[in-house]
This record gives C-alpha cells, sequence and structure tokens, in this order.
C-alpha cells in the first residue's frame, strides 16, 4: 500500500469536544428553523422532500433511539415518535411512510421543540462524563447525520417556497456582488497508481472506506464549476430539444416531464429568472450554475466536447486543496462567482457552492462490508441507481466535509445545490 | 301544471334578515376552525380535500370577487388572493391548481383571519342599507356556499386527523348514548304524477330547478337508515369478496384500491373501530352507517334484497317531514341511532345524521340552463359522473337544507358522512 | 297503463326461423373476418379494443357455454377455451384477463375457424328439432349477442388499421356520393305521459325491460344529425380549447389527453383528413359525424345553443319511423350523407349512420331486476358510470335494432361510430 | 502500458469469411423464426420484448440502412420501411414507437420475409467483390446486431408464450440430463495491476474499448454459477420478505410488482415449476439459475455471504477460459447442469448458460468515446441506470463473444438468460 497522503484538516481532542459539537450542531439546526412560521414547517412539497418539522424531530429520534434508549436513567419523551420519525431503518421497526410526513400537523411544532429540548438535557448529561467508544462513536454519527439535514432543510424549505406563487423569501438581502471571473482554464493530472477512501483518524461514513488502491489515466479538470451563464448558452442553443446530446435514459425524462429549462428557471420578459432563498431574481451570468439533474450535467459536458470528471479523479485533485469556500457558515445560501482567482494550478471552488456531479455510480468500494444493526442501514443499502456528487455546497457546514465525502442522489434530482464542474482526458 | 306544495319551512323577513345570517354564517365558520392550530389548518390530506385555511379564505374570495369587487369603495385585500383562493371558476380567471392548496404555508392563517375581517367590515358596512335584488341574491348565495364549506372542513379535518398514527380528537367528549332502535320498516308511497323540484320563493341552488312534472311508480323506502350493526353483518357475509353483489365498475374500486371495509373501519382484536371527530371508538350497530361511497350503498342494497331509492322518489318523501334531526347544530358531530319511533307511516332521520345516496345520476332537470357569467359554473358543469345524494348529515347546518336540495358526489367517494336508505317496488 | 304502441317491425315465424337465423348470423360474422389475415385477427390496439379472432371465438363461447354445455351428445371443443374466451361472466368461472386477449397467438385463426364450425354442427343437429323455451331464448340472446360483436370487429379493426403508419384498407372503393343536404330543421313533440321499454312479444335485452310509464315535457329534434361540416366548425371556432363549453369531467379529459380533435382526424396541409375503413380521406362535410366522446357531443351541443336529447325522447320519436337506413347491410361502413329528404316532421337518419348519444345516464328502468344466473351479468352490472346511445349505425345489422334498444358506453368512448342529434326544449 | 495478453480464439481470413459469415448469420436468423406461426410472429408481449417479425425486418433494416442505402444500384424495398423498422437510431431519422411494434398486423411475415430475400440478394452482390474497409465494418456490426436479436427471439418469444395460459412449446424434447454436480469452489486471483478491454485485432463493440489500466484487489470467485436448487433455498429462507437482504430500490420493485418468486416459477401443489422453451416443467436443483434481476442475483449473493464480482474480475478469469460450453448451438436452449468438472481452479461455465450480472455499472471506459454519426448511438447513450453481464447464455452465438464482451440490462430486468456467480475478497 502506498502510505495515506496527511489530510489538512486540523485535529482535534476528541473527549472535551463532543459536548460542545454536539451543542454547536444541535443550535445550528434550530437556527435554520428560526425563520420559519408552523405552517413552514409543516408542509411537504413533494415525495423528496419532508417537512422542516420532520427533520428537526427526525434528527433528534436519532440521538434518543441509537443513543438514549435503553439507559436505564432515560424515559422517551414520546413512545409514538419510534414510528413516527424512523426514516428508514427497517432494523428499528416500522416506519411512517415518507411520502405522508406532510400529513401530520400533530405533534405541533412547539411539542418538536419541547422533544428537542429533552433529548438534548439527556444527551447533555451523558456527555459530562467521558463516553465509551460505540457510544461516541454513535453520537459523532448522530452529529455528521443531523448535518446532512441541516442541508436539506435549506433545500427542502427552497422548493416548498418555489411552489408558493408569493414566492416567500427565507432570508432577506441579496449577498451577490458584481463580480466578472475569468476563462475556466483546464489543470492537468497524471494520473497513475493511488489511494482513495478514508485514511483516518477522524469520522467518515462507512461509505468512504476502505482505502483501497486505483489506477487513474491522466485528467484534466477545469478551474472552476459551469456558471449559470454558460448554461444559459446550452439552453439558447436548444439543448434541451437535442437528444443527441443526452444519454438516452436522460431524454426520456426530458420529454415525461416537459423540461426546457433547469429547476426554478422562468422566462420572464425575456429575461431568466430563478428562484433563490432570497425570492427570485434575475440570473448572475458568472455565479456556479445550481439545481442541475446528473442527466442536465453531463448532456452539458456533452455539449461542451467535455466530460463529467469520476469520483476519485476529483478525490485527486480534492485533497490538495484545503476546505474553505462558500459553505453554509458564509451565510450566503446561493452559489457565488469566483471573486479571486485561485493559485494557479488549483481547482477553485471545488468546496462549496455547488455539489459537483460525477460520472461514478454510487457503489461499494473495493472491500466494503456494511456494518452489523440497524446503522448498517445508513449507507449500504442506497448503493444502486445514483451517482455521486463531490465538495459540497452553499449550503453544507463546513466541518461536515472531507476529500473522501461521497454524496449521492438519483440521476434526475435536481432540487439539490448540485453543479458540474467539466473533466477530459489528457495524453500520458 | 298540478300546484306546488307548500313548503314546510316558515318564511323569514328577507331585508332585515340578511345583515343578521351574514353574521350568523360567518360567525359559525369561524367556531368550526376554533380547535385548530394553524398545522391543522395548513395541510391537505388528498387531493378531494381542502387545507381549512383554504376553506376559510376561499369562502370570504367568494364574498370579496362577486359583491365587493369593482365597488368604488373597495380596494380587494391582497391582489394575488383573486387567484390564490378561486376555485374552479374559469370565468374568474387564472386559478391556483386544487391538489397544490397543500403547498401554501404563506399566507399564514392569522393572515387569513385578517382577510375575513376585512372582507366581513365592508360587507357588513354594505348591509347597513337594503341591498339591490341581484347584489342580495350573491349573498344569499355567498352564504348557501358557505355552509356547504362548513361541511367540508368538518369532513376534510377529519380525513387529514385520520391519517395521523396518533389519531387526534377534534372535540372532546362522545355523544352516544346506549339505544337500541327497532327494525326497519317499510313506508309505501303510492307514485303517480307529481311535480318536483324548487317552487320558491326562497334560496335554491340552479340546479334545483326548473320545477318540473315527473311520474313515478309505486314504491316503499325504509323507515331509517341502514346501521353499523347491519353493514358489518354485510361485511361478515363477504360482502367486499363478492363480485356478483356489485356494479362492475365499483367491483373494480374494490379490486384496485384494496378495499375489505368501509372507509375509517379497523379491525382491532376482533372488533371493529372507526375513526370519528371524537377519535377512534369500537362502531356502534344502531348508528347510522356513515362514510359509504355509492357503490358500497348500492351492493348493500344488492345484498339485502332492496334497492336505492331515486331522488325524486326521496324527494317526494320528505316534502311531507319537517326539517329536524341531527344536523351540525346538535353538536354530535357523529350520525346518532334512532332514539325515539317517528310517527307512524314517516321515516325516521331522513334529515341529518348522514347523506343518504340515491339511485339518481347527477343531471341537469328538464329545462334547465346555467346561469350566464361565472356564477353559471356553480352547478351545471358538474352534472356527468356523480350520484345525487339528499337530506343533509351531521354536519349541514340545519337552515342549509330544503327538500328538493341536492348534493352530489362521484361514486367511489367515501369522506364525506354518506349513507344509505333502502327502497323497493311496490305492487300499484 | 296506457296501451302500448304497435311495434313497426313484422312479425316471424319463430320455429323454423331460428335455424335460419342461426345460420344467417353465424355466416355473416365470418364474411366480416374474411379481408383479415391470421395477423389482422390476432392484435389488439387497446384494452377497450379485441382481437377479430377472440370475437371469433368468444361468440362461439357463448353457445357452446350457455346452449351445449352439459349436454349428453356434446363433448367440449377443448376444455381451455371455457376460461380463454369468457369474457366477464363471473358467474361461469374464471376469465382470461381482457387486456391480454392480444397476448393469445395460440390458438391460431385456423384453430378458431374449427371451433366455430365444431359448434356450428352441433347447433344445427340441436336445431333440426323445436327447442325448449329456454333453449330457445338462449339461442335468441346468442344471436343478438352475435350481432353485438359483428359491429365489434368493424369498429376494432378500425382502431387497429388507424395505428398502422400505412393506414391499411379494410374495404377497398369509397363509397360516398356528392350529396348536399339541406339544414337541419327542428320537429317539435308535444311529450306528456306515456310508457317507453319493450312491449313484447320479440326479442329484447333484459335492460329494455320493464316497459314503464314517464312523462316528457314538450321537446324538439333535430331532423338530421350533426354533421362533419358541422363540428369542423366547432373545431376553428377554438371548441376544444374553451372550457365554458364543456362539462367539467369531459374537459378534463380534454387537457389529460390532449385532444384537439376528433379520433381519426388529422391536419394535412390545412385540410381535416379522417381514417375510414376504406383508408383515409378528407373529411365530407355533409357527412354525420362520427367516433364522437358523450363529452364531444355534449360540447358541441352547449356550442350549438342546444342540448342532447334524454333516451326517452328519443324513443318517443322512433317508434314512428320504420327501421330502414345505412345499416350494415349497406355495405358503405361509414356514415352516408342525406341523400333526400325525409317525409315531412320525420326524423331522418334516426337508424343507422351514427349511434346517437343521449344525455341519460345507463340506469336501470324503474321496476329492473336483473335474471338470475350468469346471463343476469349481461347488463344489470354495467348500469353506472355510462351513457345511453340509440339508434345502431353503419355497422349494426338491421334486424338486430329496435326503438327500444339501448346502446351505452363511457363517456370519453370515441371508437365506436358514435355521433350526435341535437334536441331543444319548446314551449308546451 | 502491459502487453495485451494473446486471445484464444483463432484468426480469420477476413475477406473471403465476410460473405460466407453473412449467410451463416442470415440463415441462422430465419431457422429460429421457422417454428412459429405469423401470429407467433407478430404479438408483443410487454414493451420490452419485440415481434419476431420486427426482429426479422429490423436486422434486415440495419443492412439496408448502413450499408446498402444510397448506393446507385440498391432502390429500397419500402420506403416506409425506413420508420417502421429503425430501433431507436434518432440520427437516421424518425421511428416508429417501441411500445407500439405489436400493432402492426402489416407488413405482414410474408412480405417481411420478402424484404429479407430482396436485401439479402443485393448484399450478396456487393460482397462478391472485397469491400472497402468503413463497408466491410459495418457489415461486421450489422452481423453482430443480428446475432443479438437471434438471442433476442428467444427471449421474446418465451416471454410470449410464457403469457398464454395453453404455455405453447418452441421446441419440444427436453434436452436435460440426470447429473449432479459437486459443490461450488472458490477459486482465487491475485488481482494487481492489468488491461482490461478489448485489445483487437478482431470485431468488438466501441463500448469495449480503449483498452485501459487498471487494478484489482485479490478476489476470489465460484466455480460456477448458482443452481436452481440453490436459489429455491433463498425463495425457502424468505428472501422475498426480508428487506434486510436487498439493495432500497430492489425491495421497493419486489413490493411494488409483489414478486415472490423468480420470473416463470410457479408453485403447482408444493412443487416449483417453471416455464422453458420447452415448455413448463419441474425445475431441476442442478441446472444454474436463469431470469434473475440484479436486485436478486444482489439479494442472493447477500443472503449467501459473498458479492457479485466486478466486470473486470469476471474479465480478468475469462481471458484464460476457452470459449466454449452450452450456447446457442448446443440446441438446448436451457442452462443445464454441469456435467464434468472443469480443470482445477478454472471456473466452469463461464460461457454459456446464463449471463452473469456483475456489481458495475453500464460506464463508458476510461478515454470512451462515441463514435460520430448514427451508429454512434449504438452504445454509448445507454450508459446510465444499467449494469453489466458477462458471459453469454444458452441462446447465444458462440461466434458474438468475446472475454470484453458487455451485455447490459436494467436492474429491474428478468427476461433475458441471466443468473449469477458469486465473488468475494480474499487477503492479498
Amino acid at each position: 500500500m502506498l502510505p495515506p497522503r496527511p489530510r489538512p484538516r486540523a485535529a482535534t481532542s476528541p473527549a472535551l469536544d463532543l459536548a460542545a459539537r454536539y451543542d454547536g450542531v444541535r443550535r445550528q439546526t434550530v437556527a435554520l428553523a428560526a425563520p420559519l412560521s408552523a405552517e413552514d414547517g409543516a408542509l411537504q412539497s413533494m415525495p423528496d422532500a419532508s417537512p422542516v418539522k420532520w427533520h428537526l424531530a427526525h434528527t433528534t429520534w436519532f440521538f434518543e433511539t441509537f443513543v438514549l434508549e435503553g439507559r436505564a436513567d432515560y424515559a422517551p419523551f414520546d413512545p409514538a415518535f419510534r414510528v413516527l420519525f424512523n426514516s428508514y431503518y427497517v432494523g428499528v421497526g416500522e416506519r411512517h411512510p415518507r411520502p405522508e410526513r406532510g400529513l401530520l400537523s400533530r405533534p405541533d411544532l412547539a411539542s418538536v421543540r419541547a422533544y428537542r429540548a429533552y433529548v438534548d438535557t439527556a444527551m447533555r448529561s451523558l456527555l459530562t462524563a467521558p463516553c465509551d467508544p460505540v457510544t461516541a462513536a454513535r453520537i459523532e454519527l448522530g452529529l455528521n447525520h443531523e448535518q446532512q439535514h441541516q442541508e436539506l432543510i435549506l433545500t427542502d424549505v427552497k422548493h416548498l417556497f418555489s411552489r408558493n406563487p408569493a414566492a416567500p423569501v427565507y432570508r432577506a438581502g441579496w449577498p451577490l456582488a458584481q463580480v466578472r471571473p475569468g476563462r475556466a482554464e483546464w489543470i492537468g493530472y497524471a494520473g497513475g497508481l493511488d489511494d482513495f477512501g478514508h485514511a483516518g483518524p477522524g469520522f467518515a461514513f462507512d461509505n468512504e472506506s476502505p482505502r483501497h488502491r486505483a489506477y487513474l489515466a491522466p485528467f484534466a479538470l477545469a478551474s472552476r464549476p459551469v456558471t449559470h451563464g454558460e448554461f444559459a448558452s446550452f439552453v439558447g442553443d436548444g439543448g434541451y430539444r437535442r437528444p443527441e446530446l443526452w444519454l438516452a435514459a436522460g431524454y426520456d425524462v426530458v420529454v415525461a416531464r416537459g423540461w426546457n429549462a433547469p429547476l426554478y428557471w422562468q422566462a420572464d420578459a425575456g429575461t431568466w429568472t430563478t428562484f433563490t432563498l432570497h425570492g427570485r431574481v434575475a440570473i448572475d451570468a458568472h455565479t456556479p450554475m445550481c439545481h442541475l439533474s446528473f442527466y442536465e450535467a453531463d448532456a452539458y459536458a456533452r455539449w461542451a466536447g467535455a466530460r463529467l470528471p469520476t469520483e476519485l479523479e476529483w478525490e485527486r485533485a480534492a485533497r490538495e486543496v484545503p476546505i474553505a469556500g462558500n459553505l453554509l457558515e458564509s451565510g450566503a445560501l446561493h452559489p457565488m462567482p469566483l471573486a479571486e482567482p485561485s493559485p494557479a494550478r488549483t481547482p477553485a471552488q471545488l468546496w462549496g457552492d455547488v455539489w459537483e456531479w460525477t460520472r461514478s455510480d454510487y457503489a461499494p468500494y473495493p472491500g466494503y462490508v456494511a456494518p452489523n444493526g440497524a446503522l448498517g442501514e445508513y449507507n449500504g443499502k442506497f448503493m444502486s441507481g445514483q451517482y455521486v456528487l463531490r465538495g459540497g455546497s452553499c449550503a453544507t457546514p463546513a466541518s461536515h466535509l472531507r476529500p473522501t465525502y461521497r454524496n449521492f442522489f438519483a440521476p434526475d434530482t435536481r432540487w439539490q445545490f448540485s453543479g458540474v464542474r467539466l473533466a477530459r482526458d489528457i495524453a500520458a
């Protein structure tokens, strides 16, 4: 085995950290829901999305079920919640059906907030003393799980608001400055034999393991993601009406759903507008393109004479780039144009702004084995029919990301902050 | 023409009444929504149902659009509401799609209440002086329209709560007393040539006109509706598994939706329970059966060796019976068993308890012409594919009913308080 | 009861006739299938239609099952056919699913012809002696049943051929002469109390009974059906884009299926063409309009300021008109323009050309009771969700019709030769 | 680059060969259709399958369109066939919709045979002289294309016949001998860096290129495919009712379609039977399992404590094994039990019997570029949402296969002769 490359993130003192991190993550979730009314929090705009109230409860259910349940000093807040807020863990027992999460007017938002407080009290009590390693690992998993739902709170509310003719605003104040980045350039990589996947010692999801060897041919990545302006050229060039640019399954979706522009785009008086968490606005040509499906990303790449990167190509490039950028903490809640060039030969905006679709189906790494028990359902059972995205978005907490992090969605999914960075083959 | 029979309801002094009736109906609507949280009011449990908040707004929209709009002294509360709360009036312009009423977290419940108050103020001001006849007729129509939505508020909330595993209670306190009514008896009618439909002078919907002549063969009606206990015998006799008892279209629905019992019934430990506005309870054998589709009512009648009445048979019987019974004002919000026998040869429970399915498709009466303008869409365009129900239910305001009143729903509809009274042919 | 009016058709000597009629009807069926290849006979173009081979077998199955089965001297041709060619008789046992009739390449057409010959031999042997009344009634029913399938053979082949880009021709030689009929006129009827339904003594289906009394208000019927030219004016006037002209359920179908013209119409270089059993041709303005759904017929009538007749109005008019016209025997296989005016005050083309949609839902007559046994499924179980058509078409055998004959189809059905005759109310 | 390993198949003299190979492949197709009636050849049993008549015509269309069209000495047989028999080549122009291939009773089978003869005459004339390389490559592609359809003729007819209650027999005479193979054993491979994909010089599809380097971890393959008996144990162990054994997307399919056994299996009196091209028979425990979807193959592997191989693992093993086995030429048309052990450390039945699902999604190889023009649609546009199968089946012509051959189907596909060979990880 080649030695694992050092990871750029600083180590933390885990024992003392856990209680503080628990508080921080839990507070962040509540802060994201703060601008929402009881009604905003109760509605479900499509089967893929969930009500914010459900996210608030489900992330709490995770700690109750996998950490607190069965402890002598813990009584469940409400036994019915075990079924109501289970997402998909068959091993835990029955679940309330996902498409019916929007039928639950009760418990109301106040009760769910009380549920959070109740579980937080028990968790803080537990965290006053050092945990055994199994419990610590489960808490760590729960915090990373909750960060995933923080991003979903934003994308689900965005979708809900987009269906309201009044186009409600989640956060007032548009963050965009007038910036005009230069052209994208190609950054070459030599390829060769290398190791990929999580090398420890920090937290990672099971799907990032085991670390394994793979061979890459030489390749190049674009220096920045595709922008709204570039994508508008594709649309203007008849991109949605030219089957030769699309995967056959993608064009079937285009026809069946009548797609003729990206999600949230509207042609208003000759101008493209898009819906954002700041309301409806004209598209900005220099902002990274978001809310693309895999099929649209792939068709764009073909139109541009390029291709999508594989997830290992992306990972190869990313491990040399510090995790920083337009992430949740920036408060922009929308991709932002590249303000200043990144260092020479370094891809910009790898982290944050938009998740970048890769050409890699979401499959187990060689040697992957799902963990035992209900938590083994976390990742493994979804390893078919989806594609990997990398890099995080403007709605992802910075502490949630790693170069080995694998996000995944079905190829027709558009409501995430998902975009595209081009790749191409180069001579050895 | 035969002379119209006198109608049993007392005349009212219309001029003075209208303002008082406006207040009464509007207050009743608010009272029905009072026990509900913002979240209860925002959700839509199926495309047939609407959120309570929408009912509150739409009934207000009706007065704003058809009475206040265009008056010099009236400015719309919010111009966007014209589209948002239009139900189906193509003549008024665009509508927000019915299945998406549950996607509107905004305007919130407080705003809709403010909308009601704003319109009420304008209406009360208008009603201080006598109205011209066209305006008075529109207000009258608006009040009857609002009463229809009062019933829907109850049936839609009931359906929503039934989908919640916690089975929330709309009104605490179960109204049922132990009552054991006798057997149903047959009450005969001679038939012959007679006039049907609205004869004036009070309010009626356009679909009750014109008054017209028809010939009825001799017939008999059951002295009371079919009960839960009787229907349980049908279920126990394999009623849902015997296609020979059903209309072909009805049995197709049984198979496609997997029906094996009425809506809201569950077999819990060998006992049938049902969901009510008072929570989940064991069925009471002597209570009129409710939440039947036309297909189930028809299959039950065939199983019982009888048939459904036609709407004219029902109307013939009803005009001799005063409008009284278990209606909205009783507060029971559930059908109730017959406590004392009705006068000899008089059908009991014709009014209230449950709407009674008839064998009559909802068709225009001979000579029917839909009114001009948007209000002409009120009834006429729905005259296909539905069946007529008569008599009102425990959720219908008493002042809303007449012997000529025609309710109508598609034959697979089950969420209304709909039941069945048997009929049969008799010799001349 | 009023005395039944005499029926205009001549009585026949039933005993001697039955054998001859059996031969005639059976031969007619074979003749209709003669122009078809084995492949033409095997395909099913939609769930509503059946392969011709299936029609040939099912009509034979009817005699085998309801007449021959169980006789000492009869052995079934193939026991598997009992299930394979049962259409919908639950009382007979299992059925092969209707939408899968087009999956049966075996038995092949030659085998089905052998099945017909085998059953015909047994039937002819039976018919050498007089039958008992029950058997005779079943044979009579079987012949009328087979005539219904003769019409379906033509409409089903027409639909199949219409789906083939090569537009195959069933019968060469276009029958239309250049004819220019005059304007339609209104023919008035006084209405009043009258008796309707079958009065005997000849054959009728159970759904035409019992004869019963009804009251009709005065009405008028158009002197001829609506023509292709008149319907083209409706299309040209935006008929398919104006919801105010349609029943709500009808406009839902228009939108969901993208209807913008009648079935089989194509706009070819500015001209409407239509598909016929003689191939694709330009529409003829003076030919009665065919292949309309109930919804289209109703919308046209509203556009024209008229309405559909009820089935009793139609029956009232028809009993004074001899059964003659463009029926199956004319060989035209397409409606034909009115060549010469009918006698004054007599509606023309009541019989043949096109089935005429009525405003009457297909419901049981007062006092109707379905027969016992499997044959009781013939009509009664379809009495919901359909509308009555009257008068026969260019594909109906003349001997099949009566003034009381009730055909019925779902309101969105278009592949039959179905058209529309206007009606309106008149003063008493 | 590592040097490509020598391929085990003998070189052929291409110039002289092409005419002979053309004749051989074309004759084989006709021979496969010989047992079928006109009706057998016309029906389409599901959208995935095509009528045999369509296969006969489409494979001919391929030569007409891509080889003959545009030559001075060639006139099209029927210009309408250009649209009618185009499968999916957007670049060629319009296509007749795939799900409607079963609506074409015309052209009949005799006409399609005439079409084949006409094109064969033109092709043979062309092949009397040496071809230019482009033409030769297209003919080679056409022959490989036709071999693919030979397999589909068999699987499509099998599916059609399976839907007929009479269970018709395609070929009489059951080929199975009583054989009891030993237990499967694990055969280990060291892994490492290697080259994969087509190395020339013979024909290969574009999706087998370019040859490229990849690294494999050590792995083991089972010495033979999973058998019917082994799969019956999975079924008996509740395999279809245990979601923990399945990918989530796979279990969704199990529930939605009500799967509880493999395709074609029926429980008859306590025994599993299956439908074959020789009729319905009891399953044979020792025969390789066929007609599995990817999801079932994957669930079985999980139940058995193993996994599916990747396509590169399979290719690594296969290049050491000569192409021989139970292929189309054996005439068995069904998988067969392993009669004699294969040489030590050599996997048996890699070639033929059943296609083996791999864990690899069907993706472009590194550096893959689709060819220009309509033929570029052959493979590239299907590279999403499907999984790779390797090795051929009892319905694949021997000359059609190579170690680099990639077959692919959607993961819910079951009507191909698709099975599973287990794999597992081993220590380095």
